[in-house]
């Protein structure tokens, strides 16, 4: 069935009265937007999105990405009135209340048919490529009865006006993601004024430079509106429509400016838009007529996806299929028996290195993990043998060559997370998590499982110098809520992190890996990696101190614990390569490796920040000891850095001696 | 003097060859860029900039910018074919060794002649964009006798695609910065490969669409160059001239191939390299007329230079813009002394609004300061009264609407600062911190007066939820050597770590400015905050208790304190608004403020991460208490959510009355 669009006006105006409505209540948040998206919303849900509101997770269904993040209410409205179980009436009224799932911002975590969190400008543009791909990727192994949806992007001047969407739409243009569709709220209004503040730029030019086709559309013309989607949906480019709309439509002394982006209307002018569009229902009641035609929408996307069941009731990958889009990796338990079976001789190489070694022996086996880099393929070591280029001309491949481009990277794989069906990983330097520091964060408050290949990651990488030594990256990850930073010791604790990551569904992880060369430390693959850290060396003599070092420095301290050794000093190692698994260890184990004896000095070793390090060592003898690096690096080979910034048995041991007799 | 094309070739292969065999003596480097740029460059250096190898200090240099860094033997060449004191053939000898200051990537911190420190992509050519706009400041303020020169950049594929690109052209473009000039090096190789494995985007296009001219040139034809250039410098827009080269230009088997972009020839290329160039010359030596051309070029740029000493002599301007280029602040410690005079009431205002109020007192007394914000002027509080936009029809304007660019305004800012003669500032919301991290971490690295206003700095910022709200971002930001990360608790801090900032000449520094308001603490400005820390309240039971808070959790320590002392327990509050600053007091003033005594319970409160904190509170009884957010925060007014995550007196006391009875 079909609405004709004379039906349409007062199916936006509910979207536009929740709005102003539930803004007002909070006294916070942003009307403008969603009232002035309320037409062209209203005719994507009505005649072009793919969506069931009875199954917000079926694997086929388009997946529509509010970029523009502070509009919320736009989905918020929208999930409502097509009949998802959430939000409910009463969430809404509760908007940016403790409690509701309604937030200030859409959240993935809080609400089933928000497909990803956004508000952090042009991420959720960025994670919409990374969704394009995963469907490609899987339409590719699938086929078209399987896996065939589009991607379907709200954004607004501020999503175009972010580095990231440069990055996004070049990644976009280059992979022709034909079903990638984004609707930019074209208002001419941001938050400090009028967009020629700041920007004089011809946003459909850039577009088309980029490979994508544009289109345009009076925002507030149903049938242009149509006309507009319809050309898009033909087309077998990224597509941009250019929707003409006036902010906060149905304000009529507010709209257009930019005074209602972010605030609420007032209660005198809540009212003068009530008046001024003809709405007579109270706030958060509908008329059932209206509320009756949205409710209709729904049935569309009902009865493809029970055709689609029908379908994947009999397809052959069924089983298959099902076991990706549920995350669940294959075969239970085969990558922990790969890893016990694997286990490198005495192997001298880098962990980026046993990285590639070992994605060698797993990417086989694990066929939705998708590789790729910041075109730095053969530095990070990202690439598996068995992993063809992802590119237009190939969707089943399994690797990308995102270009210099890593915040768009890591946005990009997080929407591939999300999409469900691939697990994404992806490579730069270290030293450039800072240029995609917030996709990182962006995982871990989704909840996603993207897995960051940081390789370099130290003054180990030598030469480059400062600006590509990371100093300060590790420790400041770690800071980061649920996300796992793993600094594995050598080639088994890799595999070891490797395998943590893939089984973390919901936490994303970082493997910080080294440029440079580390001899095998252990003879097995037990796991141990898993408890975050554990004692490597044990005391031989009487222990008056313990060793807690991570990554390439681990080393380093068993040296250092060899030399006290000689003196009579007993020392353990504990390799930590993974703080946030050992925070998550119950207090014996803890306890166990890191005995609460004020006579044992704690000494840490970490080539970066030492703040942070006092957590596990200043409550020991005279307070504890930390190496490490609490300046900018330099250019010079890496022996001659590390000697140059006493990583060395011969500065340390004294450095404990003296402490030792303080 | 003008030296005719046909000196170019041997003049260009002297770079060649330097480039090569550096690397090739470091076995590390990047040949490929320097020797298929060096056509390029000599024409730009012998025709086009205007320099003076005498004085790299002089104000009204043309500034050049290497933005794609890792081709660092490029400058390196040029500055000592030049004349540059700076670095020295023994210096190019030693290229990327330990104390030689040819970094692997140029670093103005080591050589005078290097504008500012290249590598992580895209910043180079966004700092010139920054540089630029202080040119047209200064010439706006002091005419066209003493400031009138242009930014030519150096850019490669990498900063072309990076983000920030899009985000340093876009405003550009909209300033109409005529004077910004960047000839990219059109290789068609990145480091996977051709370019076309990461991207179809039609660059010229998308320079046009942001409102350049666009121009291009065989980069290995002098003749075409130079035309090429001449058309640029002739366009009163920014132009990019796009210059198609063959990467390692001049290696008879490398050229052209993605090897020859990041590794050393090897001995036997290097040698067909020297037989195809026909370049007899030992590693190193130069042939003598080859360097006297070299030489020569500096001549026109000294007699440039004397005569604008002659300007300069008889200016009235003199004093003022010698002061200003220096880096002084005006009349000594007048600003000390505003602030002594200036000290609000009872003000209960945001540490955002005391910013505006205190701007509004400096702003019009520190001419040199430049604001913005990317967008959010109104919630930044960044713009003072005095200050008129700077926009393309009045570059006298001190206010830049930066628009939603935040790494590319954070980078404009750095080349603000390295040109001189400014002292930017700009705002953005303190989450949005990781957008543009690595512009902060290179403002401290290359030890520029950045300041970066980041409002809404924790959980109080309330209803837009946890993509908004900074849990790890200012400990993380505290992990960056050389920068002050200022969380001041009032209005009398907020003015004092205002003027720490503007006189920290070679420190950058980050205000973390409240959206909500506070009670002001302290009724004198009498510049505590320079100690980083100090006791804002005394105990006045016997102590037992050091409560230690930064920003908006000082007015909680303090009613802790009331708590504690009514119960008979004494407490001090220590308010730390500055940790750098703290850490940098001599050790005396350290124990004064932090006495050594285990009888004494130290207790952070920060409404962040508490990682880090144990520095200062782990060696204390008990091992010392934390109270912080080590989760992501939520969507709700900002009174329930301190009261949500604990931030109470109700609920911190109890937890040190539990801790002190451990």
């Amino acid at each position: 069935m079909t609405l004709a669009p004379d039906r349409f006006a007062p199916m936006a105006n509910a979207i536009r009265a929740l709005s102003m409505d539930a803004v007002q209540a909070a006294n916070s948040g942003h009307p403008g937007m969603p009232m002035g998206m309320a037409d062209v919303a209203t005719v994507l849900f009505a005649k072009f999105l793919k969506f069931d509101p009875a199954d917000p997770y079926w694997a086929d269904r388009d997946r529509f990405v509010l970029s523009a993040g502070h509009g919320s209410m736009l989905i918020y409205s929208l999930l409502y009135l097509t009949g998802y179980e959430s939000p409910t009436m009463d969430d809404i009224r509760n908007f940016r209340q403790l409690g509701s799932p309604c937030a200030g911002h859409p959240e993935n975590f809080l609400i089933p048919g928000v497909e990803c969190t956004t508000g952090p400008l042009g991420q959720g543009l960025a994670m919409a490529v990374g969704m394009a791909m995963a469907e490609r990727q899987l339409n590719a192994t699938f086929g078209n009865d399987l896996v065939d949806h589009n991607t379907w992007v709200v954004a607004g001047d501020g999503c175009l006006m972010e580095g990231i969407n440069h990055e996004a739409i070049g990644l976009a243009g280059n992979l022709k993601l034909g079903k990638l569709k984004v609707l930019w709220d074209d208002n001419k209004i941001t938050i400090d004024g009028d967009t020629s503040l700041s920007t004089s730029e011809d946003i459909p030019a850039r577009y088309r430079a980029a490979g994508w086709d544009v289109f345009s559309c009076d925002g507030h013309d149903y049938a242009d509106i149509e006309r507009a989607l319809t050309e898009a949906s033909a087309s077998d480019k990224p597509s941009l429509v250019a929707c003409r709309t006036i902010i906060g439509k149905g304000s009529p002394n507010k709209q257009g400016g930019h005074e209602v982006h972010g605030a609420a209307l007032g209660m005198d002018e809540v009212a003068a838009t009530r008046e001024n569009l003809g709405w007579t229902s109270e706030p958060f009641e509908l008329p059932s007529a209206v509320l009756a035609d949205w409710r209709s929408l729904g049935q569309t996307g009902a009865k493809l996806h029970a055709a689609w069941d029908e379908r994947l009731a009999v397809s052959a990958h069924a089983a298959e299929f099902k076991r990706r889009m549920a995350g669940e990796l294959p075969n239970g338990d085969a990558i922990r028996k790969a890893l016990a079976e694997w286990v490198e001789g005495d192997a001298t190489v880098a962990t980026r290195k046993a990285s590639e070694n070992w994605l060698n022996v797993i990417a086989p086996v694990v066929p939705e993990m998708i590789g790729g880099s910041a075109d730095l393929t053969g530095s990070n070591n990202t690439k598996a043998k068995c992993q063809a280029p992802f590119t237009a001309d190939d969707y089943s491949g399994r690797y990308v060559y995102y270009g210099i481009r890593e915040f768009g990277m890591a946005a990009a794989m997080n929407g591939m997370a999300l999409h469900g069906g691939v697990i994404p990983y992806g490579g730069t330097f270290l030293i450039f998590s800072d240029y995609c520091r917030n996709a990182i964060r962006m995982a871990a408050l989704q909840q996603t499982r993207s897995i960051y290949v940081m390789t370099h990651d130290s003054i180990g990488l030598g030469e480059d110098g400062p600006t590509h030594q990371p100093v300060e990256q590790v420790m400041s990850l770690r800071l980061i809520p649920n996300l796992n930073v793993f600094r594995p010791a050598d080639a088994v604790e890799t595999a070891e992190c490797w395998n943590l990551a893939l089984e973390s569904s919901e936490t994303p992880s970082v493997l910080a890996l080294t440029r440079q060369n580390l001899p095998q430390l252990r003879k097995s693959g037990d796991m141990l990696s898993a408890r975050g850290a554990y004692v490597l060396r044990s005391a031989e003599a009487d222990r008056k101190v313990i060793l807690i070092a991570t990554g390439s420095e681990v080393e380093l301290a068993c040296k250092v614990r060899e030399e006290l050794e000689g003196q009579g000093i007993g020392a353990d190692v504990v390799s930590m390569p993974c703080m946030e698994l050992f925070e998550a260890q119950d207090e014996a184990y803890r306890h166990e490796v890191l005995p609460h004896d004020p006579s044992i000095l704690r000494v840490s070793i970490e080539a970066g920040a030492t703040m942070g390090w006092e957590r596990y060592t200043a409550l020991s003898r005279n307070g504890g000891l930390n190496i490490g690096l609490d300046r900018f690096g330099a250019s010079a080979p890496a022996k001659d850095l590390f000697a140059r910034f006493g990583f060395t048995t011969e500065v340390i041991v004294p450095k404990i001696l003296d402490k030792l007799s303080a």
